[in-house]
């Protein structure tokens, strides 16, 4: 395998610019998390730009279209990339810093598949009871008001619109290739909202080159969400790479200008919930110096959970924590504040 | 059990007025959700102003009493009440408006005891590995600045102050008789911050009169509750009770000026969390004539989850939406709206 | 509540011989695990003779009675007792020996209740799908085959007779008072079958006297009883009990001639799991002088593991390991070999 | 991938006979499931001898052996293949009957590895607390008693050696490779002691070929594998695969003479046990004509739980019914029957 990898990798072209941009082909999408030659060697400090198809593989192109009827199986979360970051080696940090989201269609899509979703029998809740109809809502982007509406029966509702990568990942650990519905400790599909415009992205490296894959825009969604979709839709994507040497993480973790952000993507939803929180613990006592007590006593009292999803093979949880009510210290050396600019 | 609660109960004073105070000699406190005669009669509209010990029975006075050696066993969240609101029946709808919550003493409390908590080991998920040191960390009340605030080995930690009772029920259903660290569909322990000043909480009812009980007043406390404790102290609490009649719910809802929330208290998590989302659908279709189907997909966009405690022996998770994206409607024929003024 | 207790208490006889029968009137049947006066006081070393009512409270009289529209609401699995057990104080070991127990009716029932059971969405599981129809079906017990036997649509069914109590308890911990469906650690409804002749159980005390109760027999049962019931019945039962002083436990514990059986009965099932698997180890250590790491060693390879249920509140897992696998040592100082005869 | 899956393909000899031998070189065995070019190609009804390397990777080789010491990280139990079975093609079954199984060396080795393991916080049950010490077992294999035996502090203990195959697979599924450690949809490392001589297998095929593979030798295991190893060792493996056309399973399934066995490997465990008790339903109603609600009441009173295992990535429940309670009917068109002889 390694062999193969290598001779895939060399004819793709180094780059040497500041700022590079692919737009993916249909046919050079990406159906698995890991498994992939790159399609793009990039350098630390490059800002790529490209694009990501939605969930659907962008087969449901009208209200009437049943994503059971039009979607290909096994054509769910299609991935941009994977990108290879020159220098990332087993054991250093991807940093991925998002400059720009935007809709790259005029509508978002969401659906219920019958089995798939929270409050439903499914394929690991698997029981005898019958399914709930699956049913799809048309949302119009509404860029002006920096909406999304759609029409439901009793009244028209506008949602805010947050574009955010649903899927962000690198290889996964011991030569293992997922499906793109599945996060794990590589990233994934966590459906996580603050993947988003400002954030800054911190994923562990399991293979050289740590093969970046991005996908699944999302441009609004709940906590949990819990149908089983979001407001699915395609995006145009804006993120600057890096690689952080010499310091590990297990887990993913995001950063924002308020927001130190762990994440912990398992079943049950208490272990993904206990990974989250040990995750932000260990970065309190790692990148500010606290003893262990006292990071989980501060973390009992300002700690926030958001809970991304809770229909994927694993259920992604978020523990976060503000600022402001930190000691003095750097979380991984000040990347966060280097990259937004 | 039926006669004997009959002749407890005629020995208390109905109440007459508009505004009644009680407050609990240290004998007269409860350490069971059900179980007791009431101490009041209080009818509908009747305002309360109470007090609350704090959940260490009051037994922890300085920062260097440990409560495994102070704290009485069996003592845990002492409870105010039990109230008896007049012509509540089983099969209606308690509703507690609460109108002012303020610490009674001045500083506040958390500790960690070994095998309770998020990152542990307990006496449910029982393991073989060793537990984490008792530690205590003594919060120091600023009113002024409406702050709590305790120094940690790195540094000062300052928390915005926001009142709630970690305790608010009603007798439990069946003629069950509860631990008062147990919440369930009766309420009780959910640690929910969201019970606090200009919150309406909607409980059912299952005996005649309710039994209102309330405790465990928290100062300050994060998602989850982690360590197993939130910054715990005593309240002055002043609330206004009413009775819903022929409406019934199966778990605790809360309402303030902006959200909906439904709350599920049970293990595993995943059960907690399909019952407050579950419950929060249904209030969309009983109460704002939305279907089904639209009512999931709408909570699915924009339904925020809060995770109350991951502690205790049931855990409590709260599925709550803004009022801004619902149908015209009333909730509870406008119980909350009516109780505020 | 104490005081109100020892009223009761003293007006039941005190029994004096070594076998008393007690046969209760439908009226004398409990709803609820604690929470009553006992029925009779009992010296350590007596034989009990009584008999239970079925789960359905008897009001199943035909195969045609759906017990949606039959059994009373609130009247699930009708406990005999409690009985005062003389000398037994909290902290101590209630130790049931059972003689015998024989089917009292000439039938069985087993039904599926809409919304109970394991392949289904239930009250905790909270889900928006339909559920499954209600059905019932009737066994005809046959006594000198020892078989119970019904007819299914593709063919007679036999299977063999091991009638069992489902439930059996003492009053619960911290003054609680438990629904007669949800086992814990007093025991309760955990609906596992080597709670039969021949075994000696072990419940942990928390109220002066025990307060035993037993319930809810069972013909047979499989692994899990995942439709909700098990082939119910009435039954006629013969048990020895008897205290040990000194010696605390957790979780009630078996032990027949073979094995020695350790129960955990909790929600999620990995905890229930758990909390059996600790027990098992910890009998190991204390009773037969095995170091920590050995005992786990030893039950990781040779231990058994019996799913009572799965359908209650709380799910009931036993860990059990073969007598002959173990070092000397004595049991409970040898409680079962010495109450057998 | 594919292009290069099937340039290997050509180079491996078709075998013709009815018994093929392949011993794997160390540099020929596998760490994941799936992603690796076949080893042998076999045509359906061919009897396969072959061998399997322990756990450990053969790097344990004497009692103070640490495997934290010793053993290469990601080399955890080693497979033997894959084998491409010819005809194989994705919806099919894969049949696997085992002819036998035997020690290849003289001992078998349990450890506990810190972190891993049911009564200790892992990877995925992160917590703060410390983990028990790693520990080695040796067991001597005495062939003439068919035992394993070893030393504890208190006792020497000798228990019947029962060899079965802890992994069994077939390529994963949505173009998957899966850690050796893990089980699911296609099998894997389920640590099922009735993979056993005398058994039959049933795989899903989700790629041409099937692409079998097999090892993680066991000797003897208790319910659950609670400390993390059973008695490891290397095996003579005999067995013999076929191809079911036009048949599809979801999960894999065991039968040998006695008993029908669905398998569930999944997270949190009554998912795994949901998953296990769905499946022996739905093939009482597709082989053997029962409707579903009297398969399931069947089930609910006759069904058999077996617990492989409580410790890896996903846990692994079997539910099993013995055949006497069937009506006529044939699993597989009588596959068991047929490759047994």
């Amino acid at each position: 395998m390694k062999k193969i990898l290598f001779l895939l990798v060399v004819v793709v072209m180094m780059t040497e610019g500041q700022t590079v941009r692919y737009i993916p082909k249909h046919g050079e999408l990406k159906y698995t998390f890991g498994g992939h030659a790159p399609v793009l060697v990039l350098k630390p400090g490059t800002i790529l730009e490209t694009w990501t198809e939605d969930c659907y593989d962008g087969a449901v192109t009208k209200p009437t279209d049943m994503p059971s009827e039009v979607a290909p199986i096994g054509r769910d979360n299609p991935q941009t990339g994977p990108f290879f970051i020159d220098s990332a080696q087993p054991g250093d940090v991807l940093v991925v810093h998002i400059l720009d989201l935007s809709p790259a269609k005029d509508h978002g899509i969401s659906s219920h598949y019958p089995g798939f979703g929270t409050l439903t029998g499914t394929e690991y809740t698997a029981l005898l009871t019958p399914l709930l109809p699956e049913k799809l809502w048309w949302y119009e982007v509404d860029r002006e008001r920096n909406v999304v509406r759609t029409k439901l029966e009793t009244h028209v509702i506008e949602i805010p619109m947050r574009p955010f990568l649903g899927c962000i990942a690198t290889a996964p650990q011991r030569g293992e290739v997922r499906w793109t519905v599945t996060p794990e400790a590589y990233g994934g599909n966590m459906d996580y909202w603050e993947v988003r415009k400002g954030s800054t992205v911190f994923l562990p490296v399991h293979v050289p080159g740590a093969l970046l894959q991005i996908g699944d825009g999302h441009l609004a969604q709940g906590e949990g969400e819990i149908i089983g979709t979001a407001v699915e839709s395609s995006l145009h994507v804006r993120i600057r790479v890096d690689v952080i040497k010499g310091k590990s993480i297990l887990w993913p973790r995001v950063e924002n200008d308020e927001y130190l952000m762990a994440t912990g993507s398992y079943r049950p939803l208490e272990d993904a919930f206990r990974i989250a929180y040990k995750e932000l613990v260990t970065w309190l006592t790692t990148d500010y110096g606290m003893n262990t007590m006292d990071a989980y006593q501060l973390c009992s009292q300002v700690g926030i959970v958001d809970i991304a999803q809770v229909v994927d093979p694993n259920y992604t949880v978020v523990a976060k924590i503000h600022k402001k009510y930190l000691p003095s210290g750097k979380s991984f050396g000040g990347a966060h504040e280097r990259m937004k600019h």
